[in-house]
């Protein structure tokens, strides 16, 4: 297997969203010549996706085009990849490979390798990019500049495919970090799943009266609450054991504070602000 | 006492930060020839004040400008309003009144009630606009346009004081709405102070090592950790029991939801999840 991409003719993106049809976007901006299959379940978005040349053909199922492909994107929610795989086996081309742009890889590279077998042409990806908008209408071919791509290689992955899969994401403009499917799992609990499961709660939480005061602070905090729910579904669903350990983690912390808040302790609670905008400055910079 | 605010001659602003100096800035714009006196602990916020223009006089203590002032505004922390209602109390001369720009409004309130008396000149103003910046720097004239500001009116509270606070904050383009103290502080618990808690709370939940995939998601539900921790400590301990009301909600909202995903109830998730959704784009608009 060739570590280059330059000799992508044929490509298939399963799943014309905001992600599948970004890809398609940023792709043909690299690699002009190149074909790209687009399969979905959805008419409309289908339609959407060719008018605006993110893809070039149209299909309503797999069949048609994996067998000419050099490349498979799944790119549905991750519940559907399942089905998407066992579809598209026995008409991968010998030396096609296969990824995918799922939130979670624990349960994904354990269907790939049940499905694929392991050493198999699978690779999990998943590329950090992202919006609360979803559908092809918002998809952008910049979608993914600059942004992290976070590569989950198997012990029996092919090197090639390793170096293959991160020129790939490079070519699009990411950083390509390496994680084991676990360690991933557990920092996207930490990081995305649990915020976005914490925005949900937030935005339910006030009475409708209360709504008369919100603010920015609320329209920050609710920002994620916007995501698309079947997406998050699968989200959740497939890091069920990270996201509980996560959930755990919150609630007590969220004990702890109530504490220092119940016995008005001034210093320790300025204290913990603190430590969170100092964190936070570090993060993502201060002011 | 007049409802305008046209004869407004001399203003003092205690507090020179964000918040004060912006005032500053909005009302010489307004009303180009009032006086503005400004009021701080430190000598370099109460200099960079001056060099905006946001002040025309910078003092230590409000002995100097008080006894000439029309209107009096409290905008340091509010854990320092009592004690300055204190020292201006025998300074103020007849006819001015006094507002403040503090986030919880029943002990400011409480403490205005003991201090001036009730029906005094003093009535609870929160102008919700502000900033995880802080500081004269970051001063702007249009800080408060478009937003809300909520006057909290006693039982004795003038008419014609409402009357002149509103049209004091309309002229800085704010929308302003009445509320009793107490159901101000139970709102802005579960829109604001809240989620200010659960973003500090998020923001060090991570490990370090999970860091390396922290993306926008985290970046939104962290911004609001960035805040001043000095106003924040006094925010949040000035209205400790709508707070904890608040966190009992949330920590009884997360155990359902706790409770959905490790039953790994998809129906359920996405329901809670669609709820959420459609919450968030009735308040803050879709996509």
């Amino acid at each position: 297997m060739s570590k280059s991409n330059n000799d992508l003719r044929h490509v298939t993106i399963i799943g014309a969203g905001l992600l599948g049809a970004s890809i398609g976007l940023a792709l043909k901006r690299r690699l002009p010549r190149v074909k790209i299959a687009g399969v979905g379940r959805r008419v409309a978005s289908l339609r959407q996706a060719l008018r605006i040349g993110a893809i070039d053909t149209a299909h309503l199922g797999a069949g048609e085009p994996v067998p000419a492909s050099d490349l498979v994107i799944l790119a549905t929610p991750v519940g559907a990849f399942e089905g998407y795989l066992r579809a598209i086996r026995p008409l991968l081309k010998p030396g096609a490979w296969v990824t995918d742009v799922g939130s979670t890889k624990v349960q994904v590279v354990g269907a790939a390798r049940r499905v694929l077998g392991s050493g198999g042409a699978f690779i999990g990806s998943h590329p950090m990019a992202g919006s609360e908008r979803k559908g092809p209408a918002h998809a952008r071919a910049d979608l993914f500049a600059g942004a992290t791509c976070v590569l989950t290689p198997s012990a029996g992955t092919p090197a090639a495919l390793v170096a293959r899969a991160q020129q790939f994401w490079r070519m699009l403009g990411m950083k390509v970090l390496r994680m084991t499917p676990a360690a991933h799992d557990r920092a996207v609990a930490a990081v995305s799943h649990l915020p976005h499961l914490a925005s949900a709660l937030l935005t339910l939480l006030p009475r409708d009266a209360d709504l008369a005061v919100a603010a920015t602070g609320l329209r920050d905090m609710t920002r994620l609450a916007a995501g698309d729910p079947e997406m998050w579904r699968d989200i959740l669903l497939t890091n069920r054991g990270e996201l509980i350990r996560a959930i755990d983690r919150l609630a007590r912390s969220l004990k702890g504070a109530r504490r220092l808040v119940a016995r008005g302790d001034a210093a320790a609670i300025e204290r913990f602000l603190r430590r969170a905008k100092d964190r936070r400055d570090e993060l993502f910079g201060a002011g």
